[in-house]
């Protein structure tokens, strides 16, 4: 151990790696330590499996999480004349909800300053599905951000390297060293961030099902439930609900397909399960910021959530009236018998929409705009052989193969009278 | 993953932190992989980690023995006219075994090819203590320790790095990220160098106690009986013994040091405990290669043990007529108050010797050959207040104080007529 530092990374580990609890100390500064890359990304490796397997006290995750806020920037909010609130979804096949959400809630007077990502796998990053919108840009100063929320209300932009930079480091590191299903680490990797954010509300999107990190409900729970204590404990209302992902979410997967959706669903139509969570979710942020006097479906029936849609696109450069990208090329899968569609699994149908194009496999890969998976048909459906299922859209049509192999046995078509086994939309609220 | 890897890392990682066993396939192929550095360190920390908290079974620990012997050379002594048999102990303070036995089971018609390490902490190394013999030296070639081994009989020399690299390269990470205590990773490193050197038997002295890794009895029999295991499935004929390791062996710790009691133990005279324990694993290595006709207390009387040593010291270099090195300095610390020394913690004995000089905390520090501990008294000894009971030794006198720290509490004085709690010294036999 060097003498100038106050602890030392073996003493660390093998204290979690013996079930242990981990002091303050010994927190704050492997985590500094790590950013500074005094820490070797070996040892916080072997760390992180040992709190993958041995799990952390909810001291220790909120002191992990301050550490990682303490290794960046804050940003603040306070001086806007609107309370603000922001969602965070846990990451789905086809969810689009931010999309009309944003504006939506802005639209009834709360400020969204929403830091978002782009997709790795697949799921859809909301970046990428805005990027489709010709002209949008995620990119924006803390300066712009802070004007567009003031004017516009509603802000959808990429987190600048500057938040959580801890959190950056680490979430790279477990990608590759088999420690991403860690709950405490995914709780504090997505605490740290929204907390650094200044958001004084948050509501929290946990998805459970094949398509979501989380396959069981207790697992979701759980992680649930440590991000709402990360959130109270650090000073954010914080809300989270959880919601089906046994299914794709509406009838798009996919960058312009689902900006397509979204935008049906600001003029008044699109699915229900997609108008559903949405006002779901915006019920809670705006209880959440202290404005549980508006009802959002006014604001989406009048068309003031489109009108803010419009604006918080053209504020980013974006054409709210373009048109948007579509793939050249299209294959339509026919359902193969009559009968009730009593499953269509999300996970298959996400990882179809990657291959097709509209995910990448590495941070560097570009993404297809027009690429993705349309669902005719949703769990519950009755459907006749021969009708088109799925269509698939890409530009580069000998990716269909691959989608079609992801998707085998991705749907069952069940006898007349049979029933799909799926959880209820909103499974769960933990507040 | 690259399509020329026939697996992925992140896939082996996941399997073991579901406490899933590995394939063959997936045992060789990492092992070989992080040898040619396509597995990275941080993964291989994680999967470390997992391994430690998770366990692995019989099959698995042998296939992985396996794959780190296949990383490098392996060595033959089929041409030799007698048979081989080779100790190793899992290290402790005082253990300076090796250096009466090897001579002893040579002159006992059994050749000993003995390849050592140097000391890393608390315990001394064998390479250690033996270059503190004007003129020794440990590294030798192949061919210079095969002629050895025929002429003399007995060699303990440095081994080569072509044997297992995999685990060399292994243990430098477990060192650094907490997972070195993991038993499956312990006893493949040990047995791959053991395996691959080419033994024809091999006795395993597994020690337990303060001063040892394994600080309790049923860790160390699991050990042993790991190892027995991983020899056996080699088939090399294999046998392990577990010793005290509560209170040092022999009257010292230090280089030059230990290799006086050792002369003396071959003169025939020296501390009991050193002598019994030679004489113990002299018979197992004896009967393991097929020589339990053989006394070697008979050797050990009649000189036969001592022209050995002498013979195998210059076969290296060494003088075996030269004045060993003494400590510039020394300082005496008295019994405090009559009676009986009930306990001498091995493990402060061992890291006061450390502070003196006798050990290094960094591969590449130098050692004192002079420096160490001498005992005056062992457990169960009538002490009088006043009396020597230890004397220090050192070349750099400011390395008092801390040595003096280390063994604050080590030693018990209890009134006349009490007796000590000790393990005995041969705690138990696993074949």
């Amino acid at each position: 151990m060097s003498t100038t530092e106050p602890h030392d990374a073996v003493d660390v580990i093998v204290t979690k790696r013996g079930k242990g609890e981990l002091s303050d100390g010994q927190i704050d500064w492997v985590v500094d330590a790590y950013t500074r890359g005094v820490v070797a990304d070996e040892q916080m490796s072997s760390l992180a499996m040992a709190i993958l397997l041995n799990g952390m006290t909810r001291r220790e995750i909120s002191r992990w999480t301050a550490a990682m806020i303490a290794s960046g920037e804050r940003m603040d909010f306070s001086s806007l004349s609107r309370p603000t609130a922001d969602k965070h979804s846990t990451g789905g096949v086809g969810d689009k909800i931010t999309l009309p959400l944003a504006p939506l809630v802005a639209a009834c007077g709360v400020a969204v300053p929403q830091l978002s990502g782009r997709g790795l796998g697949h799921t859809g990053g909301t970046l990428d599905k805005l990027e489709s919108v010709p002209g949008w840009r995620a990119a924006l100063s803390n300066a712009e951000m802070l004007a567009q929320l003031d004017d516009v209300g509603a802000v959808i932009c990429a987190a600048g390297d500057g938040l959580a930079p801890a959190d950056k480091k680490l979430y790279a590191l477990r990608d590759v060293t088999g420690t991403v299903e860690a709950i405490p680490l995914i709780a504090s990797s997505i605490m740290s961030k929204k907390i650094a954010e200044g958001t004084g509300a948050l509501v929290l999107d946990v998805k459970v099902g094949s398509g979501a990190f989380m396959k069981d409900v207790d697992s979701a729970r759980e992680l649930a439930r440590t991000m709402v204590e990360l959130g109270t404990d650090a000073g954010v209302r914080t809300v989270a609900v959880l919601t089906n992902m046994q299914t794709p979410l509406g009838l798009t997967a996919g960058n312009a397909l689902e900006v397509r959706e979204s935008v049906e669903v600001l003029a008044g139509g699109g699915p229900p399960d997609v108008v559903e969570l949405t006002l779901v979710l915006a019920r809670e942020m705006l209880a959440a910021a202290g404005r549980d006097d508006v009802d959002p479906a006014d604001a989406l029936a009048d068309g003031r959530a489109m009108d803010a849609w419009r604006r918080m696109i053209a504020a980013q450069g974006g054409d709210p009236d373009a048109e948007l990208p579509r793939a050249r090329e299209t294959h339509v899968v026919a359902a193969p018998a009559d009968g009730v569609l009593t499953s269509l699994d999300a996970l298959q149908v996400g990882v179809a929409a990657w291959r097709l194009g509209a995910g990448r496999a590495r941070k560097e890969d570009p993404v297809q705009a027009g690429a993705g998976v349309e669902l005719h048909a949703k769990p519950g459906a009755v459907v006749r052989g021969g009708d088109p299922l799925l269509t698939l859209h890409t530009d580069t049509p000998e990716r269909f193969e691959r989608a079609l192999a992801a998707l085998e046995g991705a749907y069952t078509i069940a006898p007349e009278g049979s029933r799909p086994d799926l959880l209820p939309l909103v499974v769960d609220r933990i507040a």
